[in-house]
């Protein structure tokens, strides 16, 4: 099965946004096992999405279209598909009565009456019902291939793929496709594919795909079966064998964020964090204060960019600054104590480290020590990271948080890897 | 002048990554008036490599081809290029010698002798030598077209196409481009646009584009000319008459981050800021450490994120807490002085508000109030935002931050839109 991604819009060639659609619908395809071998994007021309439709039915067995379906006068690919179709246009009443209903719904003026174009549907196409906003998918056969067009909006591409045609795809009929994504920290995506690849050599289901980024392997596991209860069924064992495998680095087995996961541990012993962040400059803080209900389980963070707030602020004692020094294990531990006390919460985690690009007080570039404290555990850990300042605040960010992960789970906390 | 981008590379096509680039190049060309009329995205595969090259040619005038120019086997534009043209490949011994030094550089085992795949040049076409990374570029003619091919990598391709591409696109043989980004926060893109608009209507240079996002609006002007002097005075009267149209709400006009002017206007100065941070959780300090440099003007900040921190830390009275409550012009003006007392720093910023999604204390999501306060200054703002979680917490950092520039660039505070 190979699949070709059309994607109409002016804006996107004028680069006033970014296609994430075509990244999002290709790791999609490719958990189920289809190829995207091309991929094309077109302005808000009739001609030129007519040329970009035939082109793409030519080479490939279904063509994802995204974007132009919207009710104004720049909206073209149902026109645009009708004339590749050599077909008229019917005009779906059940249609009508949609846009009518959801129009009322957040507007009180009255719908203008172009509005009703999203009701037109080629002759001899199918209609997508949307669950999200107001554009009708389309599906339509154009030469051998079969045609799927969906809304530019994300999130109304998305709900349309998932609920319609990544099913249709994805097998003969009703085929359901289950997808669950396992999330790693401290081992790199080169490793974690070695550890795991006969798994995925022998079999076609479920498929693997693994996206790496800011210091994060993500595992997204998709299995397809005729029901969801099926699916699921092949999903849970090979899950589970990823996750034995890969051990502590897994972190989340739903795809939840790190700043999550502390949230949810911290949530479940009921007790509170609080940081003291040096090079990380509030970056853990956001990260854990962007979970919604942070407040059951987040106290506060100290940004203390200075010795003297360090010692202020947090109670770093001075001989640790002038003996350990700024960047020390000690001195991180003291953060993490120092911020337990000022805020009066049951963890607490310390980073400190030189962000870069230059060395700071003799100490290189990339240098992070991040430390953990509560009333049963003292642990600092140092290492060196590579990369740019903002690469370096990253990779201090996740160590920290991963540091407070392993202690609430009871597992092994790593040892420093440099000496500071 | 008509343009296509072909990007090459089969990570793109699988959602491993995000075709970031094609969004650049978009934005760019369209600065300098020449039309991206395609994309297309292609496989490492030298036979649709070499159709997609042919197609771009038989209907743009210029070909931008990105990425497989790298020194692995599955690096394959270099040979697409020759085949399409039917031409044999020549091996260049100037960049062999450049891919030698480069190598040596940043390793110290002996180079691959197939990385010198790199020198090789299809027979009639040019090379550019690149600045960074180790990837030539090269220069073709196929058919009517010019082709002109560049790394994958982002600053590489970034940095060949400023400065040698659009400054040969942009007009026959030498012509400069410059161009300058004006930077406005407190007015929205439509607002802009009107204000600006009969600016552009009649001459062709400079042309003007817009890029709204989180909170911002980027006005990008940009000038072509024979030599970078005349670029620069066609620019100059046109910035400095969008600034003076749009007044205060420019808070650059050298494309400098919002974080980054009040990180300077401190500087120079000579006095720091320190924060208190309730609803944003630290996204100011984030966004301030951000910048190299930082710690000669940024003392702290205080995520306090209940009441009691609040209290302790930043010193906030009990009868403000209680009286006013947690979201009041007096909290967040008792958090800045807080923080001003707490880091001895001379300027304070305070944040308070409901980001949502749920009220709290009786506060509507989307409440936010910001102050800052300073020995000359104590002025509180109040408004309502729209929008998510993560919208809230950005317009918070946005109005929280541009308090803090007005009060340094001594214009107009803005006032309260709403009571709390």
């Amino acid at each position: 099965m190979r699949a070709e991604i059309v994607a109409v819009g002016t804006e996107l060639l004028l680069g006033q946004i970014v296609n994430t659609n075509a990244r999002w619908m290709g790791e999609r395809l490719a958990a189920i096992g289809v190829d995207v071998v091309h991929e094309q994007v077109v302005g808000d021309n009739v001609d030129r999405i007519v040329a970009a439709l035939r082109l793409a039915a030519s080479r490939a067995d279904a063509v994802l279209v995204t974007g132009g379906l919207g009710p104004t006068g720049d909206d073209l690919t149902r026109d645009a598909i009708a004339t590749a179709m050599a077909v008229g246009m019917v005009r779906r009443p059940e249609l009508e009565d949609m846009l009518r209903e959801r129009f009322a719904g957040f507007s009180s003026s009255p719908m203008p009456l172009s509005n009703l174009r999203q009701a037109d549907v080629p002759e001899g196409a199918r209609y997508l019902m949307p669950e999200r906003g107001t554009a009708p998918g389309l599906v339509a056969p154009l030469g051998d291939a079969t045609l799927y067009a969906m809304a530019g909006v994300p999130g109304e591409m998305q709900e349309m793929m998932e609920r319609f045609v990544l099913p249709a795809l994805a097998g003969t009929g009703d085929a359901v496709i289950a997808s669950t994504v396992l999330r790693i920290t401290g081992m790199g995506e080169s490793a974690v594919a070695e550890v795991l690849e006969d798994l995925f050599a022998s079999s076609s289901t479920p498929t693997v795909a693994y996206l790496a980024s800011m210091g994060e392997v993500r595992v997204r596991l998709t299995a397809k079966a005729v029901a969801r209860a099926e699916a699921d069924a092949l999903l849970r064992p090979v899950a589970a064998e990823v996750r034995a495998r890969l051990g502590d680095v897994v972190f989340s087995e739903d795809d939840a964020s790190l700043e999550a996961t502390v949230g949810e541990l911290l949530q479940a012993r009921g007790v509170r964090i609080a940081c003291g962040e040096s090079l990380t400059g509030g970056g853990v803080a956001t990260r854990l204060t962007s979970v919604a209900g942070a407040s059951a389980w987040f106290a506060g963070s100290a940004v203390v960019y200075t010795a003297t707030a360090k010692h202020e602020v947090l109670g770093v004692p001075m001989e640790v600054i002038d003996g350990d020094g700024l960047v020390s294990e000690a001195c991180a531990l003291a953060m993490a104590e120092g911020a337990r006390r000022t805020f009066r919460a049951e963890v607490g985690l310390g980073l400190t480290g030189v962000a870069g690009p230059a060395p700071h007080d003799g100490v290189a570039p990339g240098t992070v020590v991040v430390a953990v404290a509560a009333d049963d555990v003292r642990h600092a850990r140092a290492f060196v990271s590579r990369g740019d300042r903002e690469r370096v605040r990253r990779w201090a960010e996740q160590a920290g948080l991963d540091l407070v992960r392993r202690y609430l789970q009871g597992i092994t906390l790593p040892v420093s890897s440099t000496t500071v």
